[in-house]
């Protein structure tokens, strides 16, 4: 997705979120601000893509903290909130008519964990609160009958996962996914360095993703969603070799959207009016939307 | 009032919005954009205030869209949507037992008339809709005892008025203060040059507002709120001079929160945090706060 006016005070409001959780040295954060700004005068370019953009700003943020993790506690808190829901989330599994369509609900709901931004969550425990309001609210837009279609047919599959606390909810749908096409060979990718509040190895490993899934794959260095042009060869030749390709998240969407791969599941809320309209979808709803 | 740290996304939002009125031209809009984001690396500073900050920017991105008056037509607008409620406005006054505080409610309830900006409105129309709502709510805070005990000993008061369309209710309140103290001197103070929706003298002339004060004086340049460094100097004089000063709207109190002028009314809607947190009052009130 390129960018959009709109994502302009919203990556700075959200840089100023990630520098009031790593500082309380004024000097620091007016220098943080300033070259943050500095950084949209000299990046903004409506032919840019949002990540890529992203990216870039928020790696002169993480150098002017000397933070290489500001969200490191939300992250760790992001992570135990959502243990405390997995009995509700099995239940909900284990009571319904479809099983993986519910697992890919709560993983869903699990993406509300994401901080700084409108129609994300002011804490962790924010998540809690709304469970289970947006699980019945139930899927607003919905193609998960053609994503299980595909999957079925699928030999390799691809998740790519987005923020931490999310992620043990990914867990039990990777169990769901192998569960429907035990088949299929499925590889998790996590990033490959800190960044915002997105899982990363140490997260898979701790949750013990082996558990559920064939490999697991990281996106290679620090990137808002995925840096195509870093990404290591290995991740290249999955993605060039994958039947599926699941993506969690809104910034894996403005990754992806820019590639030609293909066919992709994107699994999100829909938390701004940037990527809604660029999905074609409303604001603030669960989605899953298949492009193949 | 200093700048924080959430001003700046603001700032770049409502940039964006005056922008967005402007052009359609998408190199001139990429050009706002990136400019503004330079003027905030360069200008912001935790010690400056607000205001001036939201000046220099402003000046900068009217230049780079070429366009003195990005607001035109939404000014008209507001001014148009106003008069089509003084009947209301007035019925609303004739029943009271308060005239001066309805007038003073009413006045304040058109301070939601601002644009590009959270807590205010989306357009001119969005006023008429939220109206008796508004009203019903009534002050948030009250210091108008206060405020009719100041004005009762008052020989010289002075309002400074804020948005157009808003403007059309403070003729009312003016009459309305003219009449609670006939013998106070009411001298009106509208913006010097085109800044946002704010009203001018010609705003001031097309609504006849000689018929209720019996000055009209202006801020004598191109600024957000008032810029003391700038102003006339009969401003000057007048300001020295008054037994209390009313100001309407948020940029006045970031303007007059530096001085030393007292006594001052301050009479809006928050519309924000940084002012809110800065007037401990909460958030999304209609508010009369004295400053003695």
């Amino acid at each position: 997705m390129k960018i959009k006016n709109e994502c302009v005070p919203c990556l700075i409001k959200r840089i100023i979120f990630e520098a009031e959780h790593s500082t309380n040295d004024e000097e620091v954060m007016k220098k943080t601000i300033q070259n943050a700004c500095k950084a949209l005068a000299d990046f903004y370019d409506p032919n840019g893509v949002s990540a890529e953009i992203a990216t870039k700003v928020h790696r002169i943020v993480y150098d002017t903290l000397g933070d290489n993790d500001p969200y490191s506690k939300l992250k760790s808190q992001s992570n135990e909130i959502a243990k405390t829901l997995i009995p509700r989330v099995e239940e909900l599994i284990s009571v319904c008519d479809d099983p993986l369509r519910m697992s890919i609900l709560c993983s869903i709901v699990g993406n509300l964990l994401d901080f700084g931004i409108r129609g994300g969550s002011e804490n962790p425990g924010n998540l809690s609160e709304v469970f289970e309001n947006i699980i019945s609210e139930d899927l607003g837009y919905d193609d998960t009958e053609d994503v299980k279609n595909q999957l079925l047919k699928s030999k390799k599959v691809m998740l790519f996962t987005d923020n931490c606390g999310e992620i043990v909810f990914d867990k039990i749908l990777c169990r769901e996914i192998k569960k429907f096409n035990p088949e299929a060979r499925l590889t998790l990718v996590v990033k490959g360095e800190k960044i915002l509040s997105d899982a990363t190895m140490q997260d898979a490993e701790q949750l013990d993703f082996t558990e559920v899934v064939d490999e697991i794959l990281t996106t290679g260095c620090f990137a808002v969603g995925v840096d195509f042009y870093k990404m290591p060869s290995k991740l290249k030749k999955a993605l060039e070799d994958a039947d599926l390709i699941i993506c969690k998240g809104m910034a894996n969407y403005e990754s992806f959207s820019e590639t030609d791969y293909k066919p992709i599941a994107y699994l999100l809320r829909t938390k701004c009016t940037a990527i809604a309209n660029s999905m074609d979808l409303p604001l603030d709803i669960c989605a899953v939307k298949l492009y193949s």
